[in-house]
Parts: C-alpha cells; sequence; structure tokens
C-alpha cells in the first residue's frame, strides 16, 4: 500500500506496562517507532494515578504525531492481560491488585480504542508483524526476561484458549517438587530455573553445593545477578558456564514438550537472557532435540528476535491496535 | 437442514486403523453410524495387502448404503497420521515402516477423495461434531488407551502445527529422567505412565518396591495387566487404588501443564482408562489443579467421552470427511 508521508497515514500507540516501568510510544504500519517514551510503573499506588501520569507522558507526543485524529487505536500489553475481558488479573509482579478494567480506564481517558493483552503474547504479534516470524503460521514466543513468558501462533493466531490466559508456558512444571517459585507457590516450573531470577537462584545453589572454583565466590551473594554470571561465563569461569547450560538444559526440556504440542516452524526467544548467546542457546538446542521423538527432531528452529529491544516492547503492543476494526 | 431418508442425502466413510485391528463403517451426517466392521491390521504385513482387504471388506457396505455415488469421502485416523502429506510417517505400533502414502493408496483404490490425521486428532474432531465437545472452541482430547494420544483444539480449529504432527502429549516428558519408553527410547513421558502399559508398569513397580499386601501378589508378573489392576481396585485392594492415584498424579500434573499452554474450556477423556472412573478422575483433578497457577484453577472441565467405544473411533475418522470441498 503506497501513503505519501504528509497525507493521513494512520498511527497506533503501543502500550508496554512492566512491573518496574512503562514504554510507550506512536508507531506506523511498517514497525517505526515515531516518538517513545517511558514512566515508572511501580511508584504509582493506584491504577488511576496510573492511567493519569500515562496520559500526561502520552499527550505530547501525540500532539507531535498530528493529533489524536491521526491515532486508530492503542494496543496495551501487561502481566496477566486478557485480550477478552480487557482486564489484568491478580498480576504478581504489578503494584495493583485483583482484578483491574485497564482496557476501559485508558479508552476512558484517552477516548480511542483499546486492546489488551498479556506482554509476551504482544511481543509475539509483533514478530509477526514486524520480526522474525513474518510469514509464519505457527510459531512460539518465548520471553526470557525477569519472568518467562510465552505467546503461542497456530494457524495462524494467536491462542488465547476460552478465557484469554493461555500461553503461561512459564508456569509449566519442568521438574516434579523442584524448586518453589515465591510468586506462585508452585515447585518445578520453568520461570523458577530459565529466567533471570532462575539463573541466579542456580548460580546461589552452585555456588553453595558444589566446591568449584568460581570468580563468582568473590561476589556477595545478595549481589550476584545474572548479568554478573554472564560477565564471569564470558570470561571462562567455568561454574558460571555450568550455570548456563543447566539453565538451557531445563529450558530445552520446556521446548521439547512445547514443540509435541503444538509442532511449530520455530521458536522465537527474546530478552536479556538471550544475551548469553550460544551459552545458553546450545544447551537448550541439544536438550530440545534429547527429548524429541523422531518425527520432531531437526526440524524447529530456535532463532532470537532481531527486534532492537528498546522498540520490541512498544511494537509488540502496538501490532495489536491495527486488528481494531 | 432437512434431509429425506430416501433421498441423495450424502455419507462418509470413518476408517481407524490401530495397531491392533482396524475398525470401519459408514456415517450420517448427525453421527449414526449405519454399517460397520472390522479387520485385523497386523495380520498384514504389506500395506498393498492391507488396503486389498481394507477394500473387500468395505465394498459390501458401500454397496449396501445405496453405492460409491453416495458417499462423498473418506476420513482416516491412524497413529502418526498426517493432515497436510496424507502420509503415516514412522508409526512405532502399526505393522509397516517408514514413510507411507496412505491417503494415496485409499485414494487409488477407492477412487474417492480422502482426508488422513492421527488417530486423536480424529478423535477430537468427532467429539466436536458429535460428541462432548459439541459447541466448544477450545479443548483438548486425550485418548487413553495402549498409549496416550491427543487432538487439540483452538481458536474452533484443530491445531496440525508446521508440519502437520502437533498434538503428541503423550510424548512430552512429566518426569524428567523417569521411566524408560521402550518405542520412542525416551524417559519420563506422560505415555509410560498414563496408558494401560504404564499401569501395568506402575503395578509391577509396587509389587517389587512396596511390601504391601495385594490380590494382585496371586497374579503371575507376566499377567498381571490395567484390567486386572481396576478389578482389584474396584474389589477395595489398596495397593490397587493406589496404581491408579499414582497414575492420575501424573496425568493430572500433565494436564495442569496443558491446561497453562492454550487454556481449554475442557478436556475430554477417552479410551480404556476413562474405566476405572474416580479412581483415577479423582487424583487427575486434584492433581491437575494443584499444579495450575491461580489464573486457571476451578475453571477447566475434565469429561469422559460419552460416544460408543465401538463407534466413536470411526465417527472421529468420518467427521473428517465432511471437510472435504
Amino acid at each position: 500500500m503506497a501513503t505519501s508521508k504528509n497525507a493521513v497515514e494512520p498511527l497506533v500507540i503501543g502500550i508496554d506496562i512492566g512491573g518496574t516501568g512503562t514504554k510507550f510510544g506512536i508507531v506506523d504500519r511498517v514497525g517505526n517507532v515515531l516518538f517513545s517514551s517511558q514512566m515508572s510503573t511501580k511508584k504509582h499506588k493506584t491504577i488511576e494515578t496510573f492511567i493519569d501520569d500515562l496520559y500526561n507522558n502520552l499527550k505530547p507526543l501525540i500532539d507531535k504525531a498530528g493529533g489524536v485524529g491521526r491515532i486508530k487505536g492503542i494496543g496495551v500489553g501487561a502481566p496477566n492481560g486478557n485480550y477478552y475481558s480487557g482486564t489484568v488479573e491478580y498480576a504478581p509482579n504489578l503494584p495493583w491488585k485483583g482484578i483491574l478494567p485497564l482496557a476501559k480506564l485508558v479508552q476512558d481517558k484517552f477516548k480511542l480504542p483499546v486492546v489488551l493483552t498479556n506482554d509476551a503474547n504482544a511481543a509475539a504479534i509483533g514478530e509477526m508483524m514486524y520480526g522474525a516470524a513474518q510469514g509464519m503460521k505457527d510459531f512460539i514466543m518465548i520471553t526470557l526476561g525477569t519472568g518467562v513468558g510465552s505467546g503461542i501462533v497456530a494457524n495462524g493466531h494467536l491462542i488465547y484458549g476460552h478465557d484469554g490466559f493461555a500461553g503461561e508456558l512459564g508456569h509449566t512444571i519442568i521438574i516434579p517438587d523442584g524448586r518453589m517459585h515465591e510468586g506462585t507457590g508452585k515447585r518445578g516450573s520453568l520461570e523458577s530455573y530459565a529466567s533471570a531470577t532462575g539463573v541466579t537462584l542456580t548460580a546461589l545453589e552452585l555456588l553453595k553445593n558444589t566446591k568449584k572454583k568460581s570468580v563468582l565466590r568473590d561476589v556477595k551473594p545478595e549481589e550476584i545477578d545474572s548479568k554478573k554470571v554472564f560477565d564471569a561465563a564470558i570470561a571462562g569461569d567455568e561454574l558460571a558456564k555450568e550455570i548456563f547450560e543447566y539453565t538451557g538444559k531445563i529450558l530445552g526440556m520446556a521446548l521439547a514438550n512445547a514443540v509435541m504440542f503444538s509442532s511449530p516452524e520455530a521458536i522465537i526467544l527474546f530478552g536479556g537472557l538471550t544475551k548469553a548467546g550460544e551459552l545458553i542457546l546450545k544447551p537448550t538446542r541439544e536438550h530440545m532435540e534429547a527429548n524429541l521423538i523422531q518425527v520432531f527432531q531437526n526440524k524447529v528452529k530456535i532463532l532470537v528476535s532481531h527486534l532492537k529491544e528498546s522498540d520490541a516492547a512498544i511494537l509488540g503492543a502496538s501490532a495489536l491496535a491495527w486488528e481494531i476494526k
């Protein structure tokens, strides 16, 4: 579709609400983030002051983009965001509890149509529209950040499930009676191992339960995080490499199960842990293949998202808004 | 749609190919199996003699139903049946090895259009068309027989995956490094526990590793099977009840993972093991709920298929044929 820059080409707003911060921007049809900014999520004790602040931050960007008349709609990605009801329900990482009518609150404030889904589903749509999943009808998006999120696309459509909450691979149980997840009270979930938090916990366990030499022994336990483990592994530290090996083993098992479920063409990984590159990708690939039955072996691509991390969350959320009728 | 019985109401053929036997029948639009019969699968050393025999058995039924002109098409359910390619690939339970062009062979012999999928996918379509899943857009079908099969429906469509092989929940790993599956060489899969074979293995393990009294101790180990365990449990045998409790525990964990994947409205169970009723359903339900995060709890129905077992396989396969254009 040919458009000229000064014509009334429609734009959309993408808002990605995270536990710590919220990113937002104005996006054109081909995925250019024209204007963007961010603000704190967690300093807002109530959802109402958060929405007011969001409006005050976005209004100047909307004006710069040519005014509200150019905006087709708003896509919002948020933890536990429900596509069907427009609500955020019991999100452990957000400062506001219970069931929040988020889409309605944003819609009333901005006077624009709003679509909501969870952040990983939004990321999947972003990859399908602008990223590594262009042209794919069957793929799984996995976000490896503080937690583990997922969005599953089958037959060209995101799977929302009967209630809008499908795609919680991070909470599937990989190690029965395994590591406790403080947020959910469940044991052995993927998220308790294959997240930044999980890497830190694995580091603390290995430091405590083995005698292996490691530069991580010079770091105070409360200061160990996935970044320090990464730096140590890159510098050749054997224990640090073992931490990623273990993380990849658990992730690979989980991916094998996901593949045997929906048989995707590719699994697209996104988020902080992917920066470890082959340190985590190699064991992930190996353990995925080792757990697949023959008919699935050597078929599924594991790809790392190539969307710019600063833009990806906004792009994903914004992609939702193009579907507004 | 109103039809009169003596008009040219179209009919379809359903063929369900199992490792031991093959069932087939002629079905009308509302799911009446008008004519049906069965024959051996395993006595046929080649697929060609199998197809010849199938034709010779079906031809008289087709004639009774009014001739080939009334038949719209043939739906075939078979282990590892591929919807896209029409082939059966590396099916461990069939007597013929490698990649078999099954749909083409049936089509050439019968001169009718043929659709193929795996047996559990066919069962899912059967439930959606004639059974417990009527009106549902998101559900999972699980067949608990000699093995464990599954068919996953999301957004009203069966998930075939990029290659046609989606829905192999039976091979997902539930217990890492757990029980060896002789057919796949993988450890800890759902099928190695929650199948008739799995129940037998659990019985042998518990008899060997515990000192508990049980009527099963009077049975020769090589004669123990899921039927004998069932009879013992019904008669109040504590060890036999424990076997179903354990089977339900593993199945419940697997169902929790499946729910967190695609968030179905219901899980529909079918097959021999469901005859154990609450002996297996109660622990299955309890362990599923115990492993679900809050947002999924107390929402998902576990239903047992109410299709007549002798008809269900034929109905499932036949349902595919209505989709032929």
